[in-house]
């Protein structure tokens, strides 16, 4: 039972990582996904036009490692092996999943997406107090930016079918682990849509940057 | 098949969050904790009874919040209810497990020990290199201080008998996501004793502080 | 000309380091101070006084550095010596401007009140927007705490008559670099009480913690 | 007197914002600088080029704005006007001082080049323990990152002939605030041309990434 309206003041959709590897071998791009990408990305699409219908920031992440291999840190000391490497297939955003010109990309080294950008400058800059998580990895890079964003005070959501984790099993754990943080995190992409759709305009400006 | 040695460098052994209150219902507590609680405290005296003999710096991580609520931030959103009070019963560290005057004592308002801690001033003090997790909540406090502490570069390792998770089914979850990230980190007591006695003290002081 | 108000949103009292070592002799507390002390201590009493009566949050800072000298990190690289080191004469808190039970103590180990500390949790549980700077050293912690204050957004103002530097002319230069930053920023202990004046308590407590 | 010797464990040359609007007008920049713009450029290229004879790393920050300016944060609240806006003209590296492929390119958003960017990430990859830093502006962000990198415990040099300030006196005043926090810190660039003489590839490649 949730404990929190769904949507707390302004929201932002954050689009995390949904570049092409995902839909890739493991072992032409160093990871791992569960099947159903381009699902996904269809789902995706829908959820980024309706937040472009109604002025919801989105926010693209991708992860980028240099290709001098300087900034992957403890990355390659699990299950992945070398990813998201400048320049090489793979490591491009979905050509569907783009941001606007007016909109928000922003590269990352580390999983979370408050490591080492600017993701929070953004954040206060919106106003935003709820983020909207698509993308993946669930148990990774979805998993590790929820739980900073709830330790850094944000209303969190993951959109369940929206999200694609290194294998069923974990996928479905990391879920598990976002619910017990926040109540009602836990949603579909039709929820969002819903959602969406009741929020008017004039509600939104009204969550003013300050 | 681990890719690193068991401990790089200098190692920590870090003590989360073993408070009386894991041993209590957790109707009186706010958290629900898996069987074993007084098991682990045992364990983890004998691996701070063996760090202490090899001079290797022990850190007590102390989840505490402030009466009035102020510093919850979500955490009362989801599975927990109120936790962790200053002055309540359940909050103080087991008494078998709390610091020397020499060793550190980090009182922490967020599950992981990097948010809004002097956690990181003291590592790099220390010139640590590999942290090795005792403690609890696997699946919690335990999970997500090994998330920042391996996004920030450092080696990590749980000693899997020595922490307790919000349920077993979490617990392994948590266990398997943090095997993920970094392939051996996941440990045993004897393991670990067993590494603490192969390190001598001239080792030791050679990871000098810079 | 400032740009801003004098109190944006809800303001919070912030005294930096009023630690006795502020009124000794530099050679027995390892900082030089310009002369001063016990008029600002009377000061800044004053407004926490009028902080009190209106129920603006008041968070005092002190900085503690452990026996070992762990976490000095390169602070004894410039001009100060061993300084504020626990337990020693001179790191105590001045005895007329120390926090009440629900008042805010927060323990720092680098001049930013920003680094290594929870004062983000608690400004953020506040719903603080303005902070507004007393104590010392104005071109150390005053003028460090103040730019990490800005960098996050915040409106920060320093009470000129309530801050002492290293020497007089390093105060002077510091008071012109905030003002720099936040036109406006330097004001005085009257300004301060005049502003507390004007601010009803049903507007404060519409400044509510989201 | 210097307490630590000259260059400490593994050097990086940080060029702060070198960009054509310190040799443009304030009134079409946004931002007061003080004289000697291109005789700056000049000295820095000649430590640009002795840092790479030498394959030390070399660290870029460009401070880039978003047209929509949902990023400038109160920076526009004092002394500086609109500045570095993306796609302006002034906003772009000086063409003599852009990295190579292999080196560091940082955009960042804040005065120091720590918050909301990847540079901790990169020093650490790098092994880095002495930042040099040269370029603008003294009083804002190369003290500011100064101030930041002191409180991360790195050794840091300011190249006094190769800053330059939003005037020559704030200019003056920084240079002596933080020769205050690390004395030593303030030198010249034939010194560092020296140091660099005297760091043989072999101990650079010494100070290898853990």
């Amino acid at each position: 039972m949730p404990r929190q309206p769904f949507i707390v003041g302004r929201p932002v959709l954050v689009v995390v990582d949904m570049q092409t590897g995902g839909g890739m071998l493991a072992e032409d791009v160093g990871i791992d996904v569960m099947p159903g990408h381009s699902d996904r990305v269809r789902r995706c699409e829908l959820l980024v036009r309706a937040a472009r219908d109604r002025d919801i920031p989105v926010v693209f992440f991708q992860e980028v490692h240099r290709p001098s291999g300087i900034d992957f840190g403890r990355e390659l000391d699990g299950a992945e092996g070398v990813h998201c490497v400048e320049g090489v297939a793979g490591t491009e955003l979905e050509p569907s999943l783009r941001p606007l010109d007016t909109e928000f990309h922003i590269v990352k080294r580390r999983y979370s997406g408050f490591i080492g950008t600017d993701f929070e400058i953004v954040l206060r800059g919106l106003g935003a107090s709820t983020l909207i998580l698509v993308g993946g990895l669930t148990d990774v890079c979805v998993h590790y930016t929820f739980a900073d964003a709830h330790q850094r005070d944000f209303y969190v959501r993951v959109v369940a079918d929206c999200v694609g984790g290194s294998s069923l099993a974990r996928h479905e754990a990391a879920l598990d682990a976002m619910e017990y943080l926040q109540a009602g995190a836990i949603c579909d992409s039709a929820a969002v849509l819903c959602a969406f759709d009741s929020q008017s305009r004039t509600t939104l400006t009204e969550g003013t940057v300050r």
